[in-house]
């Protein structure tokens, strides 16, 4: 049984707490992932993350960790959004994958209020900062100990 | 300081788990509420619950629980889609809320898709089934705790 | 086998007849289930009638009668415009629902075209005035003895 | 006073029953005229049928019944959404018609939810397959009978 | 001749005042009804007010205050943007009726600049606080006694 | 050089002047015929004219008199706002053609406002009942002669 | 009774003919009140010209020439498809009145294809040319002599 | 402190009482102008008035009653749905403005349902005719004097 | 087992190479059959070739061609964007087709680039002129053969 | 060869600096004329300038100057996104013409995003406040001295 | 005369025939590229392959083989529907560009029926699987060698 | 002090002046850069250019440019109308951003009048070709040595 879960985060997320921090947090993703490093210590599974600021990068790694990994816990930021290419790789993944926007996505521009991804995942947290991908992260664990996922 | 968390669920979720069980899952709302309390049992939080069909009844109890709760997990079901006056009961509380859906909304019909309420509360998880609860409790500590709510 | 059939009315029809007759017709709700039981004296059907100006109780009723009825009627008025509530209650029933509106509603206000009822009941029946409750009773009890229910 | 009721079928319908009678039911269009031809025999009326795949001839035949019948039973299939011809003959007959759709069209594909037809007839009948031509022919009769026609 | 003038307010509006006055300003609902009462003291009319949060108790009021009042004054708040059921009972009721806004719901959400009732009340007042069902008030005794109403 | 001027007239124009002339007039499209002729007595033109109700055999009817016409006057009613097929048909036609209406089709039902065929038409007619047919001809005419069509 | 017809030009069609003649042609718009007028000469009618870049001095000429014309011929130009103030001028008037456009407005940009006027005129003509105007004068002649204006 | 308010009309309103009086009432604008004086008599306000149909002209009334006036009632009447620029200049205005309409607009055409002018005023006013104007008078005195315009 | 092609052609497609070549090419309808034939030759199957103008033939086409044909070629030209008739035939049809096009209606005007029939049919191919069909050929002989249509 | 240019400034423009400077800079038209006439004596061409707040005078103002000027700044401000008449008088001139906005319009408010007159110029220059009429200069003389105007 | 045609793949096509093989088809796009080779060995015509998940590398395979190929085969996958860059990368270039599309993009989901790639190509392939790019490759050498590219 | 100025370009600009010169002028993207550097030497900064054709690459340009950048002049060419990430990373940056486009993106394809981008940098300088650099040069440093960057 695999026990990888990867974490995929998209474009800009590396700025996440180096700037702006009244805006964006103080949190950075480096911190984010070791939170979700020591949470996942306490279970079976492994955290491997990514960042890209590229479309195509993107879907090479939801491709890529389909292979190797038991879930995905998937920001794609922008590209949430706008690209078709990514929910097309996530469709295709026959592992469950959870949607995360640090954010509440339908709190602000109404540009940001659809996601082309929402549609072909498992589910969707959104708003809850940095703490999200702690819970993506439970709701991954509960789904595939449970057999539903 | 407030320790009481009040869940607020909407139309035809009485309906859980007694009717449709390969449809709607066979837990019912009362095993959902229970499983909360349970979680609840190991923190400083008490867990209180409401169920109703209607949509005035639902606005009296944000109101209510509004005046003595800490925070809200609030699931509105088909009125999250059509009613504005939930919308303006949770804008005017004063306590951080988080949204709950079964289902994967955005996965379903075109008319499920929007949420009137979404834009008013801290966030959203949909698409968990009954675990969705449990993350949304620890989604509300967390924040209660950490002094963001 | 069960043999009730229930009429759930919605909002307003409590005004049928008694104010602007020259509009709504002098027939009154009342009247209009007092046909309905004599049609269905010389069946093997009853007839039980609801009336109610909340969305909140018109879901309770359709739940109620959902577990003693053998069909539904129904007349939702303004709510069949307005309430996916309502629609959601009537998709979980069991049982063969024929919808009615006294108006031809498509030939009235754009906002009143579209019902979110008719995409879950067996069919729909609008625009025959009172007598749309006799023509609704027939083809549910033709749908009932046909074992196309 | 005349007597006669025309039933104009457009296109397609000529295929009922004799293919893919998992979808379109085995009832022949000729059987649904023989049908309503019996229910009509313990009436004054009797029945006339038209079946045409041709929007002029559908025209045609509206504007030629219209001159010797006493009411129309009309269902124009495809034609309903896209014909404004027919809408135009069916405002010009003086005489009252109700609309049959064999299937529920509401709860079909988007582009079958809207019928430029249903705003100049007396009402709509949709979903009860070959018995919504009996109901249809009971309304015309009740109203022809009771001088609201 | 009737004399009382009722004020039917809808969802949220028993908030005014008690919570958040920074917004919603330091008058309470019981304040502009007491401002209201002192405004009829000098004319023939009283004034009767009632509260809900409930859509169909807010329809239950109106038909039953149609029944033995000279004019309402309404303040559907969110009922207003998402109730046809108001709206019709209010077509129904055969007298003089005024809305009234608290805020310019025009300089607000675009989801709030529309509202069902406009279309079938005499006039819209929006915009001027509490001192809005003053001028509501002087509109409809204006009305009432030039005969206009 | 060609003198016949060809005048093809659309669904229910036959019934003009037969039925229900207190809405569209008491002239019959054989008057509008003759009326036609007469002003073209006193030219070097010609009139032919065609009614049908197919949209079949209307465009049949444009491609064979843009054969040997020296131009068309088009009335294509309801066709005009559904059909693309006599669009495509006028199109290649080389001749100059006129598009009448009888009634002002702006001021009608919202689907009337727009016409397939206008946007490959030399001009349009709409709103002067029968004698848009001798403003058609003139025009026609006029254009003709001063070599602009 | 009456006999003056006025015509009301609007903005930029004083450029008519002097420069540009390749797109707008060589006819200036004294030239098309000079044509006017000797059609006028064998008739009761007299013309009366005037033209102006600005909505409110069209709003004002619409107002008086409705005082003392028997009919009115106009070309708002632009300010056809953005004026609402020439609309209600016209609908103010109680003499007959017929918009003219030069170019077909339904072959040109989408913009343009949509006239607040049209819907208050007794008709359009568009897409003749500086000929436009004579047939709009037939039109109304024919009209006010025949008592259908 | 200023005491003066200046009324600004917009188009065709100068056609109030003269003509079609069935439609727009008996009132002139003159006499409005002066029930206005008369109300303002017992107060420390006095009424100015301004009345044109260029937009032009409506925007230097607003620009320059702006400097010299306390507070300012607007009619815009078609321009309120068609004119960024009056809107521009109420917003540059830093004096209370209230918007009125004679008629409910929202009860009339689709196009009179949205004013470009409400999202930048005090409060708007509309369907309580000529009184219209005095309710608005009242408002602003209330709001002058209260301390909150 | 069933050899025999149809290829069913729409309206205006009868005017093919002998008018305005420089727009539609100067290959006939005729020639286009003849290539088919001449392709078909060296397979086991046979071409049947139909034209027509008419809604309702095209309709009678796709039905009785439905029965004695192992395919079908569709260029249903302009009634691809308005016919649900059509559309509704081909859906019925238990065989394989290929829609047509000769020009790229994608790159053509905005109403061309949508087809009713394109959700139906097995395939597309549009912009390649005449040579389209004998890809349309070439596709259904290899699905025939290969035991996918 | 022509060596004014020619800037034309619309609605509210006159009052930039004079009033809510925090908003709309302190720089006066008067001063960015000036420093336009600056910029230009050192160049062969000169400046003339326009302000009005009138759409008719605009269009007066841009048919005047294009006869005598070498080209056009336009800031039709507000009348930029409600005015095709302004676009048609630019569309006429045979000059070059280049549109300039103070503020930055696509980050404002949705109405102000779309301007009618951005179609008919050579370029636009928006959100560099009073620098973006030097920029407009520049570009100008740039392209009369170029050749590419 | 160059004799290479491009093959140019996008997003997740390296799935292809892997992965789910229900639902894509068996056949690998290695395969695919081999059916084209051995096509291709009796033409004149050689096939070079790419594939990339990346829009920018899909906009460099275009502008890259634009200059050494004879014709263009594209499968832009998911960037169909959301690439301008693609669009204008083969908007420039100067060869033939033929589109396929492996499913009937038509009947899929709403969002995959509008491709920015189909206004800029010589003709659209859709639904034929496999099959489908060797349609395109006769296509391609039909246009070629007659010298219609 | 920072003193680089960035220029960013992105998908196809490469292509600029070596291909269809008659289309997109003989200017390449070099010798753009040459002017700029050139008008940069009079100043005290410099330029440094980046071209890529990724969405990803145009991202990470932003954000590293924006650590050792004055100020950014972009050029987003096709991903203006697509891309929220770039709209994210500029947003982030906390430097200058100009938005030049070579052509007047208003006067081309409905698709290409709105940017992502606009509504986050501080202008818009569109149409004015390759000198709409230099004038966005400018525009920088009248900002940067102004202090209103």
């Amino acid at each position: 049984m695999k026990t990888k879960i990867t974490v995929i985060n998209g474009p800009n997320l590396n700025l996440l707490g180096t700037r702006k921090p009244e805006i964006y947090g103080s949190v950075t993703l480096d911190e984010i992932i070791s939170r979700l490093r020591q949470r996942a210590s306490s279970t079976k599974f492994t955290i491997a993350a990514i960042q890209t600021n590229a479309e195509g990068a993107y879907i090479n790694a939801v491709q890529q960790s389909a292979e190797d990994s038991a879930g995905l816990i998937v920001n794609a930021a922008a590209y949430s959004h706008t690209s078709i290419g990514i929910r097309d790789a996530l469709e295709a993944a026959q592992i469950p994958v959870v949607e995360v926007h640090l954010s509440n996505i339908f709190a602000r521009e109404e540009f940001r209020h659809h996601s082309h991804i929402s549609g072909v995942v498992k589910g969707v947290i959104s708003g809850f900062g940095a703490h999200g991908y702690i819970l993506a992260f439970d709701a991954l664990v509960q789904m595939l100990e449970s057999g539903k996922a």
